[in-house]
Parts: C-alpha cells; structure tokens; sequence
C-alpha cells in the first residue's frame, strides 16, 4: 500500500513538474488586460470543484487527482479555451495534513499552466476549511502513517506534519507570486474575511482599451468563515461597477462559488422550468447560508448577462432569472461527492456581432446543454 | 460602549495583573508529589466550563469573565482547597478574535494562582475549537472594531488580529511555562492529538512515597477533532495505572471534559434514579461521540473509585454505575449557556482512615448533594 502510494504521489509529481517547465511565458508576453484575438471567438473553460488532496492518506485520493489532471488535460485540449476560471473547491482542504494546501492547489493549475493558457480562480467552501480528523483514526488503527510530500518527512503523532490549514490569502499569495499566467487577485483588504473579490476585463481585438466583456470574482465564503456574501462585498461591486463601468454599456458576467437563494426559486427539483438548459437536475441547490443584497444589485444592472456558479456537483443547469440567466457549472473533479461523468462548462464570447454563448464539454468529447445567453 | 469595554478590560487586565503578582511561590516551594496535611482532610475544586474570552466584542462578555473570577474567589475562599482543577471549557475558543488565547486562560487561572493554590488543567470541546463567524458580521453593520488585548492594537479587517486560534499543545505550553502551580502535563506525544493525559499523585502525611489517591486526566477530545477518548489512550491508561497502581491497591479518580456514553444509560432524563444526588437534571448527557474501550477498562478496575466530567451545565450529579460513581461537576463560569446559579463540587480525601467524599458548594455559600463515593 504504501509503495502504491510513493509511486502514485511520484508520479504525480513528475507529470506535474515536467509539463509545468514546459511552456510557461514569461511576465512580459503577457497583457495586462484579457483580449480577444481579432476574428475568433474568446473561450473560457470553468474548472469546478476539484477537489485536490481528497483522502490523501489512501490510494483513492492522490489516484483521484491524477484523474482529475487527465481531464483538465482533455478539456483543455478539446477545446482550446483563452482563459480558465478554477471556480472553487480547488482544494479538499479538511482532509489535508500537510502545512502548505498550495501543493496541491497548484498541482490543480498544472495542466493550464503547461498549455500557457492564463487563468485566475476564487475560493469555494473547501478550500480553507479546518482538517476534520476521521473518527476511525481514534479507533484501534490508530493514525496512519502520512506522507509530507513538502518536508519529505514522514509523520506519526507529531504536530510538525501540521493540521492547521492555510489560510484564503496564504493561498492567494502563493498563486499569484508563482505564476505568472495567473490573473487572481487578493481583492480589497477592508472585504477580509472573503479574498476573490476582483474585476478582469476582456478587450477588443480592435482596441485594447475598449471592454467587450466585464468578469466579477467573489468569494462567495464557507470554510473558515459563513457561506455567504457580505454586505461589503455588495457595496463594492456596486461602487466597482459604476467604476468600470458606469452606464453598463458593457456587458458583465459574474462568477462565485456556491449559489445564491435565487438559485432555489428559479429551479426547484421538484418542479424543473421549461425554459432550463442542462442535463443533470439530480440535487436540491445547496445554497449560501443568508443573503446580504447582492442579488438585488445584479438583477436591477442591466448590464449582467449571467452568474456562474459550482458547488452542486450534481447540477450543471442554466435557467433564466428576471433579465439574466443562473448557471451551475459542471463538476471536473474526481475529488469531491458523486459519480456523475466529469465535463466543463464553457463560455463563447463573440465580439461582432456581440453573443455570449455557453454549453457543456465532456471528458469523454461530446458536448451538450448549448445555450444563448445574450447577444 | 467603547469607552465601558476599556474600562472593563482594564479593571480585569488590573484585578489580575495585582492578584497575580501577590502570592505566587518560587518553585522550589512545591513539592512533586502533591501532598495531604497532616491531620487534614485534601480537599479539591472543581472549576467546570468558565468560558472566558466569550463574546469579547460586546460589553456582556468581558462583564461575565470578571464575574467568573468574582465566583472563583468566592468558592476558593470558603472552600480552601488544596488543589483546583479546570474541568475544560477554560476558554471559549470559537470567540477569541486575538492570535493567543492563553491571554484569556490565564485570566482564568489568576484567582487560584494570587491564592498560591497549586492546579492542574485538561482541556474541553471549547479550548481549541476554530473561530467562528457571527453572520451579523457579514450584514450592515459589518465586523466591530475589535480590541487586540495583547498587542494593544485596534483592528478593522485585517488579519493581524488573528481568528486561526491556538492549539491545545500551545495553551499547554503557555500554562505550564508561566506558572510554577501548575501541575498540568502536556501527556505523552503519540497520544496527539489529545493532549491533557496525566497523572498526578496525592501522597500520604507520613510517608511522601506513599500514594494515597492517584488522579487520570484525559483529553476527551471536542474542537479541533472529534469528541473521544481513543484507543491510544485506552492503552495508555492499562499501561500507565499497570505501572503506577499494579495491584490495584490505591484508590483512583478520573478526569476529563465530556461524559462518555455510560452517562446516558446510568441517569437518562426520563427516568432518574434513587440513587443519584445532585440538584439538577435539567438536560439530556451530551455524550462524547465515541466509545473506543475506556469505560470498559475503568468498570473492570477495582481500584477507580469515580468519574468527574464537565461539559453538561444543567446537570451536577452523581450516579452509581456498576462499582463506581459517575459524577458531573457543577458549571463555575458565567460563560457558556445556561443561567444556573454558579458552583463547584468539592472532593475531598480522607487519609486515615480512607474516605471519599464530594458535596457542591455554590457561589452564596450553601452546599448541597454530600455523597460519600467511597471509604
């Protein structure tokens, strides 16, 4: 079992190394805004809830992550996204032991990376969440043996293999010094608890100056802290908004983690709309714990086209809401609950005419659930 | 509001900055052993659930933590122990916004220690479990600006003023560092992490070899990881009162936080028996989530006179169980819920001949629930 696991873990480390030399660009290739390429459709990929470092001290877990690069892998080479958006639950972090979670969250941005596409990602309710021991370790097996993989120690009762987690902003930290296809940002300090609050624009082809599309991050919490969206991040946005862009001629698309209440009322399970697009409604939305106003503000601004959410691996819809449409993403993952075949949800966006499309891309190649979501 | 918090800090941080710097002996004043008085009875406190550094943002919870050491010092000066113990739930954890709760430990520990009291501490559910966030916080009114005692900055967001908690091995070091009364352990390292497993010694008048009671403490578990008492400990237990205590001659008492199961069946709500004596019976046991073996091995040992748990604060009994006694301590803190006057049961040891007694001695002065637990 063990031997399994070093050569699993070693594996991994050497698919995760060797393609991560290959292509990086240096800082200076890159644009300090996101463009689209005269003439083509710009893609984004969302990779949801990938649960990495699931389970670490079985075989299961480090096999699932290895899984789960393969299709990322695919994904990206199916269809060729111009950026990526990790859409939370990067990391399974309450089964972590290891000091530093950004191991394993960057082994989770290691086939993006290879293939020098640009990404940035927020944080879902896993990714900070504190160790939760299994009660089977109190039993007569005791605490197993656990590989450090950052220490090359190995651990049996001390504290130095350590519990303790990583915080939203250590993980941040490590990302955006890393990397530098990374468009993640820490957001505003006066928004902490919650970190992933930032704006990327995507310019035209013609212009780079002129915005095609305005992309909102939030936290949207758990873990360390409620499900929620605070009252502060509302207010941001709302002041972000008028900012960037004050008389919402441009269009704006929102991404979070765990959906809002207003995913409940559009699409209950019991009682599917006509007028949903997606191919599993296999769950009840799990939903933030309270909501602060955030819904209010994006339903009365004529300008936001669509939330994207995760969280529920077992919901990949889009429904339209008011003026905009809620989607779910579709769980990428190995890690994380369920069994569902694995996919990514992508966005088209077309400059000229302006469309904004969307559909569903499987592991296995096919493609379903298309839909329109503005134009 | 600000200005009464300030001034109810200051009379706290000053009420035991002066007790503390009055009475407290250089080490070479204690003896190893803890030791009976000749011609005296060893009598023992109880101090279960204080819950300090409860609510610190608002004006009630500093209010009861100087309410707590009101009640503490009252009970010490009528009852004149020989020794305290903190049943656990010393601090509570989940409300301490500063990075070291041993800030509000040792306020905890100030009372026994400006008497020159010698202690000993185990640790409960409380001590180390994460911060968690009160949702109110996320709303309008946003996170309070919050007093960092032990830095004496003033905090509005940023993590300086830390929520990631201390560990048990961290608030043990602290305790045991500071203060030469402390007969706290930090137990035996492949026991983590559960940390507060010792044994302490009370040795006759005329002979310090001799041991007349020999006191366990356990870690119960609760917090940072499940509520139990492992098979590890079970082992060490066997081992450790097999090196002690190998015959079974010495009466033994045992400590931790949380009732195990055997507290469910021996006074269920419902159906109370005669035999039992205490004053209230308010709630159903919280039980520990498991049971790896402990109770089995205490029940087949002759010599283990009694069990004392914390934990439940509407409950102060104790309960015959097979051929020893299952008791509650009685809720010292103004913490934690609850509004049960305050108290602590007493123990106390009778050297010749041989007796066990324990009665619950309240904040006002009267007692009540005398058991004799055996003789």
């Amino acid at each position: 079992m063990s031997i399994l696991w070093t050569l699993i873990s070693l594996s991994l480390i050497l698919a995760v190394r060797s393609s991560a030399a290959e292509i990086v660009p240096p800082r200076t290739t890159l644009l300090d805004n996101l463009r689209i390429r005269r003439g083509a459709p710009f893609r984004i990929a969302l990779f949801a809830d990938l649960h990495f470092g699931e389970a670490t001290w079985t075989e299961w877990g480090p096999q699932q992550d290895l899984n789960s690069v393969r299709a990322m892998s695919t994904l990206l080479d199916k269809e060729q996204p111009d950026f990526v958006i990790y859409l939370g639950d990067v990391v399974t972090a309450n089964n972590i032991v290891i000091q530093n979670a950004s191991f394993y969250w960057d082994q989770a941005l290691s086939p993006t990376r290879a293939r020098g596409i640009p990404w940035s990602s927020i944080f879902g309710n896993h990714d900070d969440a504190p160790f939760e021991w299994p009660m089977e370790w109190f039993s007569e097996i005791g605490i197993p043996q656990i590989h450090c993989p950052d220490s090359n120690a190995s651990f049996a009762g001390a504290e130095e293999c350590s519990f303790r987690g990583t915080t939203r902003s250590e993980l941040m930290k490590s990302e955006t010094e890393r990397n530098t296809l990374s468009y993640s940002k820490n957001g505003p300090q006066d928004l902490w608890p919650s970190v992933s609050n930032y704006v990327l624009k995507i310019s035209s082809s013609s212009d780079s100056q002129e915005a095609v599309v305005y992309m909102y991050f939030f936290d949207s919490g758990g873990g360390s802290y409620p499900k929620v969206i605070s009252n502060a991040q509302v207010k941001w946005f709302e002041n972000k908004s008028k900012e960037v862009n004050p008389d919402s001629r441009v269009p704006e698309i929102i991404f979070w983690h765990i959906p809002s209440e207003a995913y409940k009322e559009v699409a209950p399970k019991s009682d599917l709309r006509q007028d949903c697009v997606g191919s599993i409604f296999l769950e009840d939305v799990a939903s933030q714990e309270a909501e602060q106003g955030i819904m209010k503000v994006i339903e009365e601004r004529p300008s936001v086209k669509a939330v994207f959410v995760g969280h529920n691996h077992g919901l990949d819809w889009c429904c339209p809401h008011k003026k905009l449409w809620l989607c779910f993403a579709r769980h990428t993952g190995y890690g994380g609950y369920g069994n569902w075949t694995k996919g990514a949800r992508v966005i088209e966006i077309n400059e000229k005419p302006f469309s904004l499309k969307s559909w569903v891309r499987m592991e296995d190649g096919h493609l379903h659930s298309e839909v329109l979501l503005s134009s």
